[in-house]
């Protein structure tokens, strides 16, 4: 429009779907995954530099919709996110989501992002990042139960941070598996369809649920699991939704992200606000050890944390320097005196006659 | 782009800066202000339907971050909004703020909105429509105490919906008050420029103060105000900045939007939690008198909430049916099948190859 360039708003820099995509076309995803880790690794080790808060939830009998908002001193950033499971019926995706990263000395967004794809991105950069320092030595099969919107990525982040070879599938719906396969078959990994969950952990060495159902399901018994494994539990993340057996959670070693948010939302919410769970930045830091011994069952409880949307805004906000794949939106106005704000009314009007005249 | 179209992904209507001004020039400001203080009161008649929460705050040396979430069951809003009094210096505006309509059933967002210009909007109807039932029978006299960017709003709102026929200026900065007074003075109103508060404030039914210090502030005094006046306090809106002697208050009859949140934020923050004030909703709904005689003071002590955020971006979004004045985003990624989301990437590598070639 003739009006925007005339009022010179201080545009605002846009990442859209299509744009996030050819960015991960130009980069390619592994190396977009290695390199969203270490942003999420250096956030994690400066921990005590964020603010923190539970997030923001509205909930509703469909679903719910977050605002997950968090702080360095210097950016802040936030994420709008929803979930609703009934959505794929209508053809709709369970979660979507979308961040803004701004600057705290002035309050002005510096960044507007998709994401939908990024949080699968981040999810799956955290699993791994995490699963580095959790995961048996060596390990080089995953399983994943549940093979939803979120399971390429998080294969492809193991294979990327971890070395893992071999990708073994369950869900109760087949075609979602073989979705997965079809998406996975040429991408450097020996994939494998399975019939149930415990063909598909039997010699696996770390064990992904991500499923979508909002209930306590049992996704993983206490009998199935063997005691050298790793399980990364990333679907259980609202109340009233779970994917563990209880007695897992109490057999293994716990480690979360945010204590507090993860007692209302993450698979410890059927356990006693007193048990013992470690935040997974002090294993990251050295203050807290993660696996010490073959003989350990590990568990992260992984319901993801605003500080992960925060470095997934400051990793795409770097690259995008470099990048044509962004728009910009005429979002902030600017008059040229800043208390002439009623001024704009006065230009647009008078632009709005000269193109009527 | 290309592959935008070819991703088919569910655009979100965008109302940017200059396409709200383009609106507002079709329908002019003050039949806008009209028709939006219609919307607030539709909302705050229905007050118990929504979800209400004090808003989130990130304070840092320079100022504030704020997010303003609320939902009515159908839709779920919220506004993004800083407050940093220096911006100014900076050629910048001491509010920005954006916002997001969603469908509480899917979790998507209808619309995202800037929300500088309709703040300053929003602000003004908000205080003209609660004058209209707490200002004296037959108000035409207005001052305004702080003449920086709200200030033209509130002139055209108390006109539009009081018939406000004369505006009194007065500000610390004479160059504000010139501003002011150029953009009013062929709007239909008789505007003068006073030397002091005191002058300011001789006469006027109706006193607006909208000063943006943030400090503890005393812009009008106890001995100043009549005991006749209608007080509009729209200034003093975050902990530590207030506007009005504590006297005042404690003499008057004061109103507020959502009380929790201006014991936090208000004038009333001088004030024991336990002082009396009613909440605007119920004297809108008759569940509680606003102004029954001439010799009282009132006192409205705005802070912004955030249901009339909720009511402006549905206003605007009614509007935007008919108007030619938005744009899409390409912010939700819509996989044809929603749980092949990683299936994006292999359309968008394709895409990228083909543009190659």
């Amino acid at each position: 429009m003739n009006s925007c360039n005339k009022l010179k708003s201080p545009n605002v820099p846009f990442l859209g779907v299509s744009h996030l995509l050819d960015l991960l076309a130009d980069v390619g995803v592994e190396n977009f995954l290695l390199g969203l880790a270490e942003y999420i690794q250096q956030d994690f080790m400066r921990w005590d530099e964020f603010d923190k808060s539970p997030r923001y939830a509205s909930h509703s009998e469909e679903g719910v919709i977050e605002l997950m908002p968090t702080s360095d001193g210097n950016n802040f950033s936030f994420k709008y996110v929803n979930g609703h499971p009934k959505n794929t019926l209508k053809g709709l995706q369970t979660v979507t989501a979308f961040g803004v990263l701004a600057d705290v000395d002035s309050g002005y967004p510096l960044l507007i992002s998709e994401m939908t794809v990024l949080t699968a991105l981040r999810t799956a950069a955290t699993s791994a990042l995490v699963a580095k320092y959790l995961a048996p030595a060596n390990s080089s099969v995953l399983a994943l139960i549940g093979n939803g919107a979120q399971s390429e990525f998080q294969a492809l982040a193991f294979k990327a941070l971890l070395g893992i070879t071999q990708v073994k599938l369950f869900d109760i719906d087949r075609s979602a598996s073989i979705k997965c396969y079809e998406n996975l078959k040429d991408k450097g990994l020996d994939v494998e369809i399975c019939l149930s969950a415990q063909e598909a952990i039997e010699g696996a060495h770390i064990i992904t649920t991500c499923t979508a159902d909002k209930c306590n399901a049992t996704i993983l018994t206490d009998e199935m699991v063997a005691n050298t494994v790793h399980i990364n539990a990333i679907g259980g993340d609202c109340p009233g939704k779970t994917e563990l057996d209880k007695n897992l959670l109490l057999r293994g070693d716990v480690f979360v992200e945010y204590e507090p948010q993860t007692r209302i939302e993450g698979d410890i919410q059927q356990l006693d606000a007193s048990s013992f769970v470690t935040e997974i930045h002090r294993v990251i830091s050295g203050l807290a050890p993660g696996r010490t011994v073959a003989q350990q069952l590990t568990i992260f409880d992984g319901v993801g944390f605003a500080v992960e949307d925060f470095s997934a805004l400051r990793f795409v906000r770097d690259l995008m320097q470099q990048s044509p794949h962004q728009q910009k939106l005429d979002l902030l106005a600017n008059p040229k005196d800043p208390r002439n704000l009623f001024g704009l009314l006065a230009n647009s009007q008078k632009t709005s006659l000269r193109q009527a005249s």
